[in-house]
């Protein structure tokens, strides 16, 4: 234990929270950065560690502490306990780790009988002596000596009763004088004894009473809740502190301020004051306060004090400061100050030009900025402080605000859309047939599904707001009505949605468009500069591709060949493929996607250019592109329904209903177009059987369609390769990287690059040029990773396929997970986090590990990215970093955020923890 | 290269294959232990390579050979060449690995003019020299001299179609030699050249030939599809011996023997032979030949050296031996010996009394049996050579060979299986509600569904054959019919199948009877003796566990509960608990299980003492005890056409289809009670609904159940602790193993553990004693393998759950991988085995291996076990002993086979090669 049990503020380390607590150290750092802090002193957490021991104060606290106070005596030319110049202080806790309101606090300890004739004379205002007066009773008989604030309400209210007086504010010294002696009465008939006189004993008691607060329930529960442990911080120091009063006339002030303006950035004096007032008054709303710049002409002297005060402040702290001021006649005290809360678009303002000020350099500022921030700067925002209430909340599934009228089908949106209407697509589920809708709308809500849902994964791919599984709403798409409870929601309906925190609003809030500013490009130029891991997007289109390069994307990590698939101009092409019976009937099929694909890419390739494209072969199963069995049978069933009403036999209600799922022009058809019509859904309905999985996630999917339908992986395989190849003849020399999924073993791999190589001879004699590109597999089976050094013989590049992983690893199926078990894990603590959502270092970040290892061992240079979601999550990019990854891989709009956090990867390395 | 070219069978070393070829090596031991082996000479493959590579023989190679002929000539008294006794010899081809067919072969190589009168003097045999000779000059013309079988041909049968003859054994001396005068003609007429007089040219040719034929097609091809490799066999060693005659006269003769019978495995002489007769006549099976005992009749001095020639071969080979011999004018030569193949019984029987005989010791006894070879004594076998040609074909899903009638229905089969009647149950598919079928069937054939589908794995349990996916067969249970083709077959009509090879038979074919010998007995003993890794059984039921213990499991590894559920008592509670829309009402279906089972575990401690038992709680998602939402869906629409019925609406033919899926008593069911028997169903709809998963094998079962519903961990945990409590009240100091399953993380451990001290504390206190049991877990997520030093904490034990930690590694489901692609994967060489049958040490086994060494990290005494199907394949179980697991645990049928398994692994632990 340190020998001394106290350091005043001039004296004590400013570093040292564990000892001093939080607020002590940053009072001892004012004050001795020359800053006007009240004088005052801090007794150690060590000591109230000795006294929550031994349940008494060390023998000697006490003379340490009159010395102290005399120290402060000196300083402030007040006496404590002396009935004309009164010093009065606060006593205050303050540990380690902040726990707002969770100790206890004491101002005007000092007042009694006799310096409160002093503090009367000295500020000549009794009416503010005795409100001081009263207030130290009741808060010392309360924090001191235990009385329940009740035992004093009730003296109170009947003073103000009888007055007739409803506000405090109305009572005039003579009452509260009153009031105070009434207070004293409490506490002696509560206690047995009197109010302590003796100032001293006054302090002994608060100081106790301060440090046994550690130990009470509330704390006890507060570190409990926010699991602070005793490493964190271990008992609460005690600040004693001169008390200032900014209400001792017009001489006095009280304010807070901003060293910037934490709205814009700007750099600029903000903040705003009151004359006489106590720093209560700016807070409470009783008063308006004014805008500091008025100062200047109030109190032009103390204006530049406070100026200069803000210097100070920037220059030590080399940070915003959000700060606090009382003038107490004439002199300017700083009671308070911290880092400064800044939206994103302040954040990095101040950073750019933080640095321009040489105040910090490019790596502070770019380490001050949490990465997830800069979402702000992404997708539009509601309008701060809208004081809305929400109607519903589903899952933020892809962030951003937008509101439009509501529309429950995908037709419908593109038709209003395009008529230049802002609308809401609502749907139970969405499908790949209702892309359209998504281009036509701003948001996309839906009442099933979670965060991997198709809905989810579209929107956040195309940076467009999505709410998905709010099940609280009752969408009926076929009456186009939404319900919640008894509200309605029709067609037309105008709302607005937030994707960021999931809730949905009635009616239209304003929204903050996004900003991609000057000064955050300069900030991420910067970024690149330093960070070693590339950021690369994973899209699917052209027009996404575009707008990941203007994001600062150097190559598509993950482009999904199968989204191309499901456009309406391609789907039947795929279903007539996949419904072939055998290798030339599908042929035939493939033969027709050929020259789309190829477009396809073309288009990537050229959007993306000079940056690498990496195109992934056929991944989903092909019972994906046809609908579902169940669909398929009712299908069948209306259709034998209406041969019945053709057939003139009874129509009953279920056949009414039925044939309602027919498409509109039925009744044209005849009984032979309608048996024609069941054949063929029946024959469909084979095949839809036949490729029957009970558990698709594992099933007949990937590289496993490539090595059972070769001739789908060639098709593809020609289409990258002729792009490339007529690309290059328009003088782009375009690389592109072909890329195996769901790989398990290096035969696979060789099997597919046998045909990569036929492919390349045919398409290099034919357009009589060479082709440069890479070929590679996706990491996404746990025996890929096993077998990294196997497969680095075949493959060019590594790419993590962290979702898929992340299943296979925890054997957690993503929808099922997310929709039954995984939030009871999280809140459970079972999981810390979603592992799809934040990677799980522990266990799939020691398989990726182990695979980059295995990779590199005979293939040092082997290129290794992600391209999972988490790829864009800046604690999984800080891990990837780690392992040394070249590139991560993520959806467009996190591609700022990825390479912010890029930099913080490499800027933080050394100080990275691995997992135990 | 060596300096000698060839070696006398009394020089060469029997070992050295590569340089003498397998048969030629055999040829030296053979004579080198005293054998009578014709007299003869090896030219090794060393010769052989040089003559390829330079295309001529080298120089004083033929010098060489003249000097082994004048070696054989003195130990055979015949001279090559010799016009009165005259040496013919045979030219053989022999690498180091046997190529049966693929090289070339020349009998009677010596024979011309002048020999041949010899020969004639020698034998007084006409015919036979003559047959002799036209034999070899076509065999050399072909051999030799490329001349097609096709232009011997003609002139043959010319002369048969002259003389009137069909067989060529009615042919007299004088036309044989007829025939070998054209056939001289032929070969002159095809070289240009007459056949060679000279004996050493005839051979110098001879050994061109052979060298020659190692680079022939067929030989090349040969080694290509069976994958001989050059490092394997490099070159033919050329076989020059003695031909000796058993057709000489009446004291000549021809045999085969075993040194032991090989059907029954009986020390005894066996064999049969023919007098005056060549090899090939018994081989022809043209005469009958005799069983060995009659030559002691018929040649006393002989048989003793028959005898005698067997006992050299035993003592020598410590092997049972299948010989060949011959006998010339009363010698007896011994031509070739070789293992003798025999079945599983006499593979046992001679195994367990040469170790009787000090022949061998215990450890070759046990090398010398195949594991699987065992399977045959586990199960029925079909009568070998039984001719039936079988009529379908599925996959083989569990072993042994039944017979029965036919019957389509769970409650016929009991019915008639009740009636004494032998029954094989056949059906579409089988589902848990089928249970009773399965124990009144000999056997189960499904024509849907893979090695793991629930007809199979239940089979396997039970010991009983199974044939399933026999989708050539079409099973339409309504109509009792099964039918192939045009083939119908109907109920009552009786079938054989044979699970072993997958193959489905018309009508009865006899078995064998299953027989645990003595013998066996004692050789497992033998090798548990020598096993460091113990054998556990996989089984659920009492009964079966009985069974495990008989075939010598020293433990339960895995009883699955939800087996238990299945029960037709047990399902309607187990369907209530799940449908139970809070825990009170769930708490009021746990309670009624729990007395169930708690007697199950009792009864299966009590089996299974003084061995521990291991109990797997709650396993599969609950939405496996429900019906499908398909047949609910079905149910209800057929009670709501029958509510049309009812109410007097016309009946189409689809709603009385549809009313034929009601329960028979239907027809007494009124308005209301239809209503409510609907109401109830939509409600089973409804949680069947909620509870849906897209991909139910990674979705919310196993321990994740356990964390979202304690209350059914707790009530399984309260049944094994109190059934463990009972027995240690009845003197059985029973030790339960409680392992939780999926387990991804040790937070979920010690969640569990915490029920699991509740419920101890609880027992202990009730019945006044103290438990002793293990609490572990199984380690089938790739998660749980990387955090194996975790787990370790919390887990008494690891089991390794090989199934789940397959289909996890390789993102394969099995049920759809072996119905889809695995088969292609197979056939194509992309993986070697089925990962699901043989553990993949590649993948799964690396993490195997890492999680033994993580879990024994800070607890090396921790127990390690596998559970998986793979845990009884023989290759799988050295895996296992080679990475230091304490057990394995397989399916009861398969014991005897892994405690083999076991104790090989152990013996051939040193020549263990890992994978690359």
């Amino acid at each position: 234990m340190s020998e001394k049990y106290s350091y005043s503020f001039s004296d004590g380390d400013g570093k040292n929270k564990a000892l001093l607590g939080g607020k002590g150290a940053n009072l001892c750092e004012m004050t001795q950065i020359g800053l006007n802090v009240p004088s005052g002193f801090v007794i150690t957490t060590q000591t109230c560690l000795a006294y929550l021991k031994n349940q008494q104060l060390p023998e000697d606290l006490m003379l340490e502490v009159k010395q102290q106070v005399t120290g402060i005596e000196k300083q402030s030319g007040k006496l404590f306990g002396d009935d004309s110049n009164p010093l009065l202080v606060s006593v205050r806790s303050g540990s380690a780790i902040s726990m707002p309101g969770m100790m206890d606090t004491i101002l005007n300890l000092g007042l009694n009988q006799k310096t409160l004739a002093g503090l009367i004379e000295q500020t000549g205002d009794a009416r503010f002596a005795y409100d001081a007066y009263r207030r130290f009773i009741q808060l010392f008989g309360k924090v001191v000596l235990g009385i329940a604030d009740e035992k004093f309400d009730a003296p109170f209210d009947e003073v103000k009763r009888q007055a007739g007086i409803k506000a405090d504010i109305a009572l005039d010294a003579e009452q509260l004088k009153h009031i105070s002696e009434l207070f004293l009465q409490v506490v002696e008939d509560e206690t047995g004894k009197v109010f302590p006189e003796d100032v001293y004993v006054q302090l002994e008691l608060a100081i106790k009473a301060v440090f046994g607060s550690w130990s009470g329930k509330r704390a006890v529960d507060y570190r409990r809740e926010f699991k602070i442990t005793p490493q964190m911080a271990s008992g609460t120091a005690v600040n004693i502190v001169t008390m200032v009063f900014g209400n001792m006339g017009s001489d006095c002030a009280t304010g807070v301020g901003f060293t910037r303006n934490p709205a814009t950035g700007e750099n600029e004096m903000y903040g705003e004051y009151l004359v006489n007032a106590q720093g209560e008054d700016v807070v409470a709303g009783i008063r308006t306060p004014k805008p500091v710049a008025e100062l200047e002409q109030e109190m032009p002297d103390l204006y530049r004090q406070l100026v200069e005060l803000r210097n100070k402040l920037e220059t030590h702290y080399k940070e915003v400061q959000d700060y606090e001021y009382t003038i107490e006649r004439g002199v300017l005290y700083c009671l308070q100050t911290r880092n400064g809360k800044m939206n994103a678009a302040a954040m990095v303002r101040t950073s750019v030009e933080m640095v321009g000020e040489s105040l910090i350099n490019k790596e502070q500022a770019l380490l001050r900025i949490a990465p997830d921030l800069l979402e702000q700067l992404l997708h539009p925002q509601l309008t701060p402080n809208h004081n809305t209430p929400a109607i519903a909340k589903g899952l933020p599934a892809s962030p951003g605000a937008a509101c439009g009228a509501c529309v429950f089908d995908a037709d419908s949106a593109e038709r209003l859309g395009q008529s230049g209407k802002k609308i809401i697509l609502l749907r139970e589920e969405t499908k790949p047939e209702d892309i359209h809708g998504f281009f036509a709308a701003q948001g996309i809500v839906t009442s099933r599904g979670g965060k991997t849902s198709h809905a989810a994964v579209v929107a956040r791919g195309m940076g467009k707001a999505c709410i998905a599984g709010a099940e609280m709403l009752k969408i009926d798409c076929q009456a186009r009505l939404a319900t919640i409870g008894d509200l309605h929601i029709c067609e037309g309906d105008v709302i607005t949605i937030d994707g960021t925190s999931g809730e949905i609003y009635l009616g239209e809030i304003s929204t903050v468009a996004p900003s991609f500013s000057p000064q955050l490009k300069t900030l991420l130029a910067w970024a690149d500069d330093i960070a070693e891991v590339g950021v690369q997007a994973n899209v699917d289109t052209p027009e996404n591709a575009r707008v990941a390069a203007n994001y600062g994307a150097v190559g598509i990590g993950l482009c999904r060949t199968e989204r191309m698939f499901n456009a309406s101009d391609r789907l039947p092409l795929v279903v007539d493929m996949i419904v072939a019976d055998n290798p030339k009937e599908r042929k035939e099929g493939l033969d027709k996607l050929l020259p789309i694909q190829r477009e396809d890419f073309k288009q990537l390739f050229e959007a993306m250019y000079p940056h690498p494209v990496t195109v992934r072969l056929l991944d989903p199963p092909m019972h994906e592109f046809l609908p579902s069995a169940g669909q398929l049978e009712n299908e069948i069933a209306a259709l034998k329904n209406y041969l019945d009403i053709i057939k003139g036999q009874r129509v009953t209600l279920e056949t009414l209903n039925n044939t309602q799922q027919l498409p509109p022009p039925f009744s044209q058809l005849n009984e032979e177009a309608v048996n024609n019509a069941i054949s063929q859904k029946q024959l469909m309905l084979k095949k839809v059987n036949a490729l029957f999985e009970v558990n698709p996630m594992l099933g007949h999917r990937g590289v496993r369609l490539g090595i059972s339908y070769p001739e789908i992986y060639r098709m593809q395989i020609h289409a990258i390769l002729e792009a490339a190849a007529l690309s290059i003849k328009q003088g782009l020399g375009v690389k592109p990287k072909i890329m195996v999924p769901q790989v398990i073993t290096a035969e696979e791999l060789k099997k597919i690059n046998i045909i990569v190589k036929e492919v390349q001879q045919q398409i290099e004699d034919e357009y009589q040029l060479k082709l440069d590109f890479d070929f590679g597999t996706m990491i996404e089976t746990v025996r890929a990773c096993i077998r990294g050094e196997r497969l680095a013989e075949t493959a060019d590049f590594f790419s993590f396929g962290t979702n898929d992983l992340t299943q296979a690893t925890f054997s957690f199926s993503r929808e099922d997970a997310e929709n039954k078990f995984l939030p009871l894990y999280n809140q459970s603590g079972v999981l810390q986090d979603n592992p799809f959502e934040v990677l799980d270092t522990k266990g799939v970040g020691q398989l990726m590990k182990m695979t980059v290892d295995l990779g590199r061992k005979n293939r040092p240079d082997l290129q290794i990215g992600i391209c999972g979601e988490q790829g864009g999550h800046p604690e999984s990019i800080r891990f990837c970093h780690h392992i040394k990854l070249n590139y991560v891989s993520c959806s467009a709009p996190r591609i700022p955020i990825a390479r912010l956090a890029a930099a913080h990867a490499k800027l933080l390395e050394a100080s990275y923890v691995e997992y135990a």
